[in-house]
C-alpha cells in the first residue's frame, strides 16, 4: 500500500463526468426509442473509431471562431496528428469517401457516439458528450431534408414529447447568402457578425438584436458587444426578413383547434397564446422581398418543396415551421438547415421555466466528402444532443427511471466452507431461475451491516441461514419490502390492508418456488400501488 | 469544391476500423446477453469517461514492459496530463477512490466501454477495442472471486458456447510467488521471465517452456529469447508445478460422461479425449510440493476455498479448472487470477483448426483503489475481450446476424410536387404503422437505379406509382424477393410451389394493408425455409 505522502489523488479532468445507473438505464432507453424510428425510416448502423487524422477531420468545430480550437489532439509516433472527433458528421464523410466504391448510394446510416470538445466546460456544458445521428449520403433532392426533418418530428413524439411542445424549424443557407447580397454586404467577417445577431433573436429579442446588427449591444453586467454596424435600412431589411415567421406573425389566439396542425405556440412573453401560421405564406412573404437575390429564390423555392411535402405527409407548421431566424454554428452547411427546439415551458433544476431551445440540428453539407473526392457528393443529416435531451426528458418528467429491481440478497451467517458453499448453492439457484440475486460479498461478521447493505440497495428479499436451519435443511426467507412497510404502520397507526408474514421458513428444496411466490405479491402490491 | 491538388486523402490511422450494421448488430446482440448475465448476477451499470489524467490512470499497462508506454497522452491546457483509458478497471478504481464516501461498499458494477492502446497494431490487434467488465469493490473474501469465475462461465454459455468448449481457468498470484521463494529466486526481473515462460505453454509446450526456464529458446525463423537461466532442478520444479492440473494431469479417456462436469478436454495433439479431473485432488498435490512456502500455502487454501465454492453450485473442473500456468499480465494482482479460453476447435478465416485461447480474464486487485486512499480496499473483477470474443463467435458460427428486414423501397417516377407529396407520403404511412420504408433519395431520373438499389439494399418490396396509376388513385407494389424467386426458377427450370403474383395494382388507401399482407406471405416462406 502506498504510504500517504505517495497518495495520488482521484479526480476527474473538469468537464468529464462518471454516469450512474440510473441514467445509464434511462439513456439507454432514450437511445432505443430514437433508433426504433432512424430504423423505421431505413437507416443502418455505421460506427466510426473515436480518434482519425486531424486533417482528415477538417476545420469545421462548430461554435468555434479559430478553426482547429476545441479539439484534443496528440501526435502519433509517425508525427501525424490525431483528434478525437469533435461531431459524427465528419468521420462520416471520411468514412464514406475512403469506401466509396463499395458504398451503395443513397447509403443511409444512423450512429450513436461520444465526441469530445476541448472547450471550457460550464453547466450542462461537457468536454465528452454523445451525439445521436442519421445522415443520408448521396441524396441531392431537398426531399431527402424533409425526410430529415419529419424525422426529428417522429423522434420526439417516439420519446414522449406531445406534439406543440417541439418544433423542427427549417431555414436554407442560400437564403440567408442571398439576403446578406441583397442589402449589399460581402465582407465574411461583417456577415459572420449579422447572422450570430439573427442567432440571438430567441435570447435578446427584436430590440437586442437591432443593436447587436448596428452599433453594438451592452448587457445587464457593462459587458459590451460590438454590433455588425449595419445602417439603419439595413437592419430595417434583416430585421423584417427574421420577423417574416413563426407564431408573431399571424393572428394570435388563446384556445386553438387541438386537430389543426398549423397552431404554433407565441414565443413572447404573457398568457401562453396561439398564432395560425402557413409556411407557404411565410415563403410567399421572403419572395417578395427578397425574390430580387437568384441565390435566395434558390434557396426559397427549397424550403418550399420541403414545406409542400412535409404538409402532404400530414406534417403541418406546428410540427415543421419555416423559420428564416435558424442559423446554425456549422461552416460547412450547404443548403437547407434545420434545428429541433423544445417550446415546451420546462422547469430546470432550480424549479424556474426555462425555455429550453435547441436539442438537435442538422443540415445539407454536399461539401463534406467532396473534400476528399474532388468531385460533388450531395448529403444531408442532422444530430441529436444527446445528453442534451436527457436533461430536458428529466426536467419534463418523461424520463423512465427504468424498472429494474434490485437483487435478492442471500445472507452470510457463517464462514466456514460448507456454509458458505451452501449460500453460494442458493445464490446460483437463484439466478439459474432468472431471479436478480447475490451473495454478500463485504465483511460478513456484521449481520446490522448486511441488512443495511440490503436496504440501501432496495433488496426486495433476504435470505438467512444459520447452524439451526442448516441443520433442519430449511432457510428464511424475510420480505424487506414488507417488513418495512409493517413497521411504518406501526408508527404511523395505519393498518389499510391485512399484512402478509413478512418472513417465512421453507425446506431448502422450495426456496425458488418461494422467494418467486413472494417477488411475485410483491409485484402485484407495486401494481395496486401499495 | 477543392481542387484535386488541395484534396485530403481519407484514410483511418492504422489500427482503428469503421464497424459496419452487421457487427454493429451482432455485437449489440452479443452485449445484450452479456449484461443480461451481469444484472442476473446482481451487478448495476456504472460509466466512466475515456480521458483522465495520466496520474490516475496509474501505470499498470498490461503486457508492457515499460510503464506508460502504449498509452494515448496528451496535455490539459492547464498542462496536466490526460490520456485515453486502456483499460476499464484503473478509471474504476479513481471513480470509487473519489466518491469513497458516497459509494455503498460492496460496490457490484458493470460496464462496456471502448479502450485504447498506442500499440503497434497486427492481425486482430486493435488500437481501440471493446472491453465488458464486472467488478466488486470491497469485498475481502475469496467467495467474490469463485463468483467472478462462475459468472464467466455464464456468460459463456448465455453466448452459445456449449460446456465443455470453454474452460475458466484459476490460479493464484500467491502460489506464483511462493513457487518462486520456494525455489529461491528474489530478483524480480528473473521472476518475470520465469512468469512468461510460464505463460506460454500453451504456445511452446513442456519442451519450450524447458528451454525459456533455462539458457533460452530459438524459434523457427531462428530469433532467440533468452532464457531466465534457472538450474536444472529449479526447472524441474517450475515445470512439475506447472504439470499439477488439466486433463493431462488424469486419466486420458476418449468416450467421456456428458452429465459428468468433471472431464475435460485434453490440450494434447492428436485425437480428441478426454481426461478427468480433480481440482482438490491438484490442490493436494500443490500443496505437498510447495505447501512448505507459507505465502504459496495461503494462496493455495484460497484457490481450495473457490473449488468447493464452485463445486458447491455444480460448477465442476470442466468449467472451472485449478490451473497453475495461468498468469496474467497486469502488475496489479494480488490474489485469485483467472482466465476463460475457449477450448472448442475453432476455425480462422483461412479454415484452419486453431487454439483460440483466452477472450477474458480478470483477479483480485487489493491494491488499485487504496493507491488513492492509503487504506486497503479490497476488490476483484474480470473483463471480456467483446472485440476477441466477437471473432471467436463468428468463427463458431454462434454469431446471431440479426433479423432486421431491409426497407420497403417507395421509389419515384416523376419529380413533381404533387408526385413528391404523394411518394413522400405513402413512405409515412408505412412507417406510422411500424413498417421499415425509405423514399428513393438518389437522382430518381434512371428508374434501373433504383431497382438496382432496391436489390442490393435487400428491399423487399418496391411502391411504384406512374402518372396513369396516380389518376386512378392506385399504386403498385412489386414482390422483390418472390420476383427474384420467379426468375431463378424459370432459369433452374423448377416449380415446386404455386408461385405468388410478384405485382399487385392496388387502391392507394389499401396501400399499407396489402404492404403487410405481402410481407407476412414472405414471412412464412421464410419460415418453411423457402
Amino acid at each position: 500500500m502506498a504510504n500517504k505522502a505517495d497518495k495520488v489523488k482521484a479526480r476527474l479532468p473538469r468537464g468529464l463526468v462518471d454516469r450512474h445507473a440510473a441514467d445509464i438505464r434511462a439513456t439507454d432507453k432514450m437511445l432505443a426509442a430514437i433508433r426504433e424510428v432512424y430504423e423505421r425510416y431505413g437507416f443502418d448502423p455505421v460506427e466510426t473509431p473515436m480518434l482519425e487524422y486531424t486533417d482528415a477531420l477538417g476545420k469545421f468545430l462548430p461554435d468555434q471562431d479559430r478553426p482547429n480550437e476545441g479539439v484534443f489532439s496528440l501526435q502519433d509516433d509517425d508525427e501525424q496528428w490525431l483528434s478525437l472527433r469533435y461531431d459524427l458528421t465528419a468521420p462520416l464523410a471520411r468514412h464514406v469517401a475512403e469506401n466509396f466504391n463499395e458504398i451503395q448510394l443513397p447509403y443511409r446510416t444512423y450512429r450513436a457516439g461520444y465526441v469530445f470538445r476541448n472547450e471550457k466546460p460550464g453547466p450542462g456544458r461537457f468536454r465528452q458528450f454523445m451525439q445521436f445521428d442519421a445522415d443520408t449520403v448521396g441524396a441531392p433532392s431537398v426531399a431527402a431534408d424533409a425526410e430529415m426533418c419529419m424525422m426529428m418530428a417522429d423522434v420526439m413524439e417516439a420519446l414522449g414529447i406531445k406534439r406543440g411542445d417541439y418544433v423542427v424549424r427549417v431555414n436554407n443557407r442560400k437564403v440567408l447568402d442571398g439576403v446578406m447580397a441583397a442589402i449589399g454586404v460581402t465582407d465574411e467577417v461583417q456577415k459572420l457578425t449579422i447572422l450570430r445577431a439573427v442567432d440571438k433573436l430567441d435570447k435578446f429579442g427584436t430590440d437586442g438584436v437591432r443593436e447587436l446588427l448596428g452599433a453594438g449591444r451592452k448587457d445587464e453586467s457593462g459587458d459590451f458587444t460590438k454590433g455588425a454596424g449595419l445602417r439603419e435600412e439595413q437592419i430595417d431589411q434583416v430585421l423584417s426578413y427574421v420577423a417574416a415567421s413563426g407564431a408573431g406573425a399571424g393572428p394570435l389566439i388563446s384556445d386553438p383547434d387541438p386537430a389543426d396542425d398549423n397552431y404554433l405556440r407565441a414565443v413572447e412573453d404573457g398568457p401562453v397564446r396561439y398564432g395560425k401560421v402557413d409556411n407557404i405564406e411565410t415563403i410567399r412573404r421572403l419572395k417578395e422581398k427578397f425574390g430580387h437575390s437568384p441565390l435566395a429564390m434558390e434557396g426559397l423555392d427549397e424550403l418550399e418543396t420541403i414545406a409542400v411535402m412535409a404538409a402532404s405527409a400530414g406534417y403541418g407548421a406546428r410540427r415543421i415551421l419555416i423559420s428564416p431566424s435558424v442559423v446554425r454554428g456549422l461552416e460547412y452547411y450547404t443548403g437547407p438547415v434545420f434545428e429541433v427546439e423544445l417550446t415546451a415551458e420546462i422547469p430546470n433544476e432550480k424549479g424556474e421555466i426555462v425555455r429550453f431551445g435547441s436539442v438537435g440540428g442538422g443540415g445539407r453539407y454536399d461539401g463534406l466528402v467532396s473534400r476528399f473526392r474532388g468531385q460533388p457528393v450531395p448529403a444531408t443529416g442532422f444530430s441529436i444532443g444527446v445528453s442534451r435531451l436527457m436533461t430536458a426528458l428529466k426536467n419534463l418528467g418523461k424520463l423512465g427511471e427504468g424498472d429494474v429491481l434490485a437483487p435478492v440478497l442471500v445472507t452470510v451467517m457463517d464462514g466456514d466452507m460448507e456454509a458458505m458453499g451452501k449460500y453460494q448453492d442458493f445464490t446460483q439457484r437463484l439466478r439459474a431461475a432468472g431471479i436478480r440475486a447475490e451473495m454478500y460479498q463485504g465483511n460478513w461478521k456484521k449481520f446490522g451491516n448486511q441488512l443495511k447493505y440490503a436496504d440501501r440497495r432496495g433488496a426486495p428479499l433476504a435470505i438467512i441461514q444459520g447452524a439451526d436451519e442448516r441443520a433442519n435443511g430449511e432457510v428464511q426467507i424475510k420480505d424487506l419490502i414488507e417488513g418495512k412497510r409493517l413497521s411504518e404502520e406501526i408508527e404511523s397507526n395505519e393498518e389499510w390492508r391485512a399484512s402478509r408474514p413478512a418472513q417465512v421458513t421453507v425446506k431448502e428444496a422450495d426456496l425458488v418456488a418461494e422467494v418467486k411466490k413472494m417477488l411475485d405479491q410483491q409485484k402485484q402490491d407495486r401494481e395496486r400501488g401499495a
